[in-house]
């Protein structure tokens, strides 16, 4: 069975670019940049490094996309990729490999060069070979959420749509307060509902952008953290459910629930002894591609009761000053998405919240986080979760 | 540093499809059959596996691309990617979950439709940012090996493509011997010596093939191996050394040794506790994509000295009969080279070998084997080592 490996592992240095057109960068110095921040943070050298897990899913192939630039010695360098999960996957696999002995200090690093991949943000997906599902955009794709949301749990369209711009309004305040973020301001709650239709319901304001970026962690056991750190940050629980196609001929897929994403969570909570998430999880990072997404993630991973969560955000429960802030960094919506990258930025908030170094977005002592990652289409994805702790136990 | 999980892990299933044109068989099709020929070797079930690490270059994307198929139920799967070692690092990556603890049983599985990708085995590879390296095909980036060695050891080209010849001819013989295979004739030297050249001195017959495949092994931690089977494969021993890139720009790079491959073994070695390969290996498949690749690999790995692998070929070291076996399964001259699934179809040759199931081709009694797998151009490359063992200690 699945055990986990909890607080075997933490994390001793973390980096982050700012997320952005970074038209005058290439993806080498991206990498370059977000993996020098995590050594000077950790207080390592390069050749400190014994192995090297890099994410991409369009900006390179192979370890050699990291190797080149970051002129690694003949040490591995393993690329993952798991559609929009990627990020999170390096980070996963790295902990794997040190929590077994295997290295004693490993990087994980993710990069996209989103804006030079041709990714509009608006592109077709493939048609699966069985013809079951046309060709489809991804706001198309997630769009099927909302309608079927609203109907379930009796929202008329107008209602609807103040919970998504309610969701969409928060990333943006909370991405204000970000100097990391690809967009920085507050944006009008009558501006996010009024933007164009992408696919209705959703407007671009509910859409994530397209960006470049790179984030970065080094992780080594538990044991060795105090050498390196008084506060690492400890992974407490790591997992990713892979979907095997069957949500659309599924009776029960109804498009208001995301199974991986439920079966992602059971895992983690369970690996990190997590019964009540909205109790005991202090702040979450997920995976906001669009404003429905993030509304179905709420009950997915438990924060809400099913049919409540658009309560809950009206209600601000997961605003910055709520009971389980969500997004405090500004989540896709504030930083965009360059697919490699998302899930460690994901967790350098959780890091930088942690340490008492998120600035103007700064929660009062949180102590338990989750980052939720998810890659993939509501009826077949896979579902990312880890659960990280300030302190150990 | 880099300890290594020597012994932690054991394979205790494995499968592999026959590597062919397979014009009526999916990606998917070849999966399911190396899987499920892993399940019924191991005799577990298919929901016995915790999580998976899928290896493909081409053919598919994200962990989706094994969840579907194989209807795995919301379980983990990771792609990993490293050109032409992506099977490899599939199995690295599975141990070293399994080895943590995290997992109880992983399925590393690897495949490649190479016939359906486009790939004609002559593809031009990109050209870098920095203009150091011309568009150049993949027979023509090694066949700079072979003048190279020939000038630098003094064999003159008649000789020189003498020792090419031998190698090929080797590994067709021993492919003949071999059902899963994807040519299994044997080749007149003659045949081999004056097929039509494709990238001087280098014909055709010193290429490996374009094939389709997939092959699986099933990994648990030592001490639950024997609930499975009485005669599991230990690793002992898994690196990849990524270089940075520097060889074009060294002085000291003649196309003779390929510094990767040095700095893998290196590291193998040390992990396994081998001090003289020649003597303690008793058998090797290695990453014979061109004949002159294995020629520097029988030097790169110390089973020859310097300059003098090709007296060492021509003496019949490598044969089947000979002091150390190489690429005893035919070799990807044989097999062809579906890129993801290569490297998991080097370390099922080990695992029958081990247990005495090697058929025409069997070899007496190996006890300790290396696979090494090759990604990317001999200036820049990852080079995979493993190296497994029939008993433990």
């Amino acid at each position: 069975m699945s055990k986990g490996i909890t607080d075997k592992v933490a994390v001793i240095g973390m980096g982050c670019t700012r997320f952005a057109e970074h038209w005058d960068k290439s993806a080498d110095d991206l990498l370059v940049e977000a993996a020098y921040e995590a050594f000077a943070d950790a207080g390592v050298e390069p050749s400190d490094i014994d192995a090297c897990w890099l994410g991409t899913f369009a900006s390179g192939l192979s370890g050699l996309t990291l190797s080149g630039p970051l002129k690694t010695q003949y040490i591995p360098v393993t690329r993952v990729e798991n559609m929009c999960a990627t990020g999170s996957e390096a980070f996963r696999n790295a902990c794997y490999a040190v929590a077994s002995g295997a290295y004693d200090m490993a990087l994980a690093i993710g990069v996209e060069k989103l804006k030079d991949s041709g990714y509009s943000g608006l592109a077709v997906a493939e048609p699966p070979n069985d013809g079951t599902t046309p060709p489809i955009t991804a706001p198309a794709a997630f769009s099927f959420l909302a309608p079927a949301y609203f109907s379930k749990y009796g929202l008329d369209p107008e209602k609807g749509k103040e919970v998504l711009t309610r969701i969409a309004w928060k990333n943006h305040r909370n991405g204000s307060l970000n100097p990391k973020a690809q967009f920085r301001s507050e944006v009008p709650l009558e501006a996010i509902a009024k933007s164009p239709m992408v696919a209705a319901p959703l407007g671009i304001m509910d859409c994530s952008g397209v960006a470049d970026g790179a984030a970065a962690a080094i992780i080594v056991r538990t044991e060795d953290a105090p050498k390196y750190r008084k506060d690492p940050m400890y992974v407490k629980a790591l997992t990713i459910a892979a979907g095997p196609g069957d949500g659309v001929l599924r009776q029960d897929f109804d498009f208001t629930s995301i199974r991986e994403n439920v079966m992602a969570a059971k895992e983690a909570y369970r690996q990190a002894g997590i019964t009540d998430p909205r109790k005991q999880i202090d702040m979450a990072e997920v995976h906001d591609c669009f404003t429905p997404t993030e509304l179905v993630i709420y009950e997915d991973l438990g924060f809400s009761e099913r049919g409540k969560a658009w309560q809950d955000v009206l209600n601000g429960v997961f605003d910055l000053e709520g009971e389980l802030p969500v997004n405090p960094d500004g989540g896709l919506k504030s930083f965009g998405h360059p697919i490699g990258a998302s899930g460690l930025r994901m967790l350098y908030e959780m890091y930088l919240q942690f340490q008492g170094k998120a600035g103007k977005r700064q929660l009062p002592n949180p102590k338990i986080g989750l980052t939720h990652n998810l890659g993939g289409f509501p009826w077949q994805c896979v579902s990312f979760i880890s659960i990280v702790g300030k302190e150990l136990g």
